[in-house]
């Protein structure tokens, strides 16, 4: 697939779940091993692991976690003890729907009282994410015309995902068939995640990849080879609205100024048909110090205030294409999105 | 004036030039003692002063140092003996026009042999930047509706310039008259200008200000009581394009998306009427270390490309006003900008 392999955020192991630190990549690789659900909470939160797919999955694991431990206490109604700690884990982020559908999809076969079916399902929702990005990474690689470059924005890669990616994994697959001939990665402030986590996928891909900081992009746009902005999403709401990582916004609007393509890929479990329109996403605020300072080094006045929203949200009309494990949604709008969902659930 | 007496990035003594070190702010204020012309022009390059009219005056107390060690040779044409030293310094930074239309300014003087006069001149150089920067806010000001907020971008202010500020000079008059209530100031990657040096300049005026990730302009744009973006300026072409800080151009197209007014704060010395366009900038592009790491804080992979110009050009179809010392330039073209600089030579 690649010439190396695949890096793995989340590595199960039946009775713990060993996550990838983020916060320390690319300088340190190291796994952090969990056996309780309230500790994988904390992690999701603490951006350990990050990206909604990924939140997902991880949540589901947790909960197996949870799940095990409820059951090591003997009680006949064990599978009901679990309030409390999938409330936890609910609470762990806000804006990532992917979470709250896992956590629907678990607690639903809590009732079957079934621990290995419990185990199966949280590994079903993994694979199948993995599987997921794959497909949608072909159905996006064959919008992208040969011999040009693409801008991503933070991370959407194997780091953010079960495995692949999902506008990495576009990236990947377009890769694979020759149509890109260069990526450019934005930073992607406060985080980092594009120069820490994109960067790094690409260079271990061996994809050529250049980092910008996010200023550069409109310049970027106006004289270079860039034939599609190309993102993720947090949750991507019925009438084709999406909440992704601070920063896409804008870059929706500078590829509308600029007649350049603007594409969102995630998978279905990232459609929230519940949420009508952007304005109905509760869009996270972290705190001023992911602003003013940088791995605990300082680089704003003492006492600076800082506004911190980690997401925003990029109109429906701003976006050519979502793409799916189920195809392409053209030009995003209620009916095309309900459409897409309902053929889905057929 | 202001609640705090206005920093000074440039203080000179007769025989030495002290510059404030602006790449260790906010955390250390340490002034750097020069006497030699060629240490002052790789200060420049270094970035331990930075801003248009900043580096402009500079140079200008330079060449009275480069001039002072050549009169102490004793030489009869010492005064001819100065074309490396200056073009040393031309050769500083590429971008800010000021630069040059400093050594040109002190260049004529020279032929007068009077190293009295040349001194007087660095001296009026510095004194008029910040009598230009003071009418210029006022002229500015009067364009801010009451209770808004601000966005602004860079350093613009008493750090960029002979005291005061261009696009913060503008700000500080409208809050002094109680027109914004707030300012938003992006942090401006790779150098983090924002951060550091804006929010600390603010801070000091007590004036209220919020830093915020560049990703975050759009959202907040969209969101907030904006009125109008105000920037600097690096050069103005005779068309009325502009060259500022990366990310500038980003700014003006979101302004225009959102409907927000887009105004450029500069003295006079910053428009270069002999260049026609934006594109005839020579725009600097500095190493990738500046964007892969962090005050020597490695934030990328190993041997990760990036691409860091660290200038971008707005058109000036962008702009909604271009304000100098002699009043308001609104939607800049050729003939208003021909017509403005005419009626300064008369």
């Amino acid at each position: 697939m690649t010439s190396h392999d695949t890096v793995r955020a989340i590595r199960w192991h039946g009775d713990a779940l060993e996550l990838l630190d983020q916060r320390v990549l690319p300088g340190i690789e190291q796994y952090l091993r969990y056996e309780q659900a309230k500790d994988v909470a904390d992690a999701i939160t603490d951006m350990v692991v990050r990206g909604a797919p990924a939140i997902g999955i991880t949540a589901a694991y947790a909960i197996v976690l949870a799940a095990q431990a409820a059951q090591r206490q003997g009680a006949e109604n064990w599978h009901e003890q679990l309030d409390d700690e999938l409330q936890y884990l609910a609470q762990s982020r806000p804006t990532a729907v992917n979470l709250f559908w896992a956590i629907d999809r678990m607690r639903d076969c809590l009732q079957e009282k079934n621990i290995e079916a419990l185990e199966q399902l949280a590994i079903r929702i993994h694979q199948e994410d993995f599987k997921a990005n794959t497909t949608m990474g072909n159905f996006g690689a064959e919008l992208i015309p040969q011999d040009t470059a693409v801008y991503t924005h933070c991370n959407t890669g194997s780091l953010a995902t079960g495995g692949y990616g999902t506008a990495l994994g576009v990236i990947r697959s377009a890769f694979q068939q020759g149509r890109i001939e260069h990526v450019y990665a934005g930073e992607t402030r406060p985080w980092l995640q594009g120069a820490r986590l994109t960067a790094w996928e690409l260079m271990r891909d061996d994809i050529p990849v250049s980092l910008v900081v996010e200023g550069a992009a409109g310049q970027l746009l106006r004289d270079k080879n860039v034939s599609w902005i190309i993102v993720g999403a947090d949750r991507i709401c019925l009438n084709g609205d999406v909440a992704n990582k601070i920063g896409t916004y804008n870059l929706a609007v500078l590829a509308k100024h600029h007649g350049i393509k603007f594409m969102v890929a995630a998978p279905t479990t990232t459609i929230d048909v519940k949420t009508k329109t952007g304005s109905d996403i509760p869009i996270e605020e972290r705190g001023a110090s992911e602003v003013t300072t940088l791995r605990d080094q300082q680089i704003a006045p003492d006492n600076c205030h800082a506004v911190n929203p980690v997401f925003d949200v990029t109109p429906a009309e701003l976006i050519d294409c979502i793409v799916t494990e189920r195809g392409c949604i053209m030009n995003p709008h209620t009916a095309a999105v309900e459409s897409h969902m309902q053929e889905l659930a057929q």
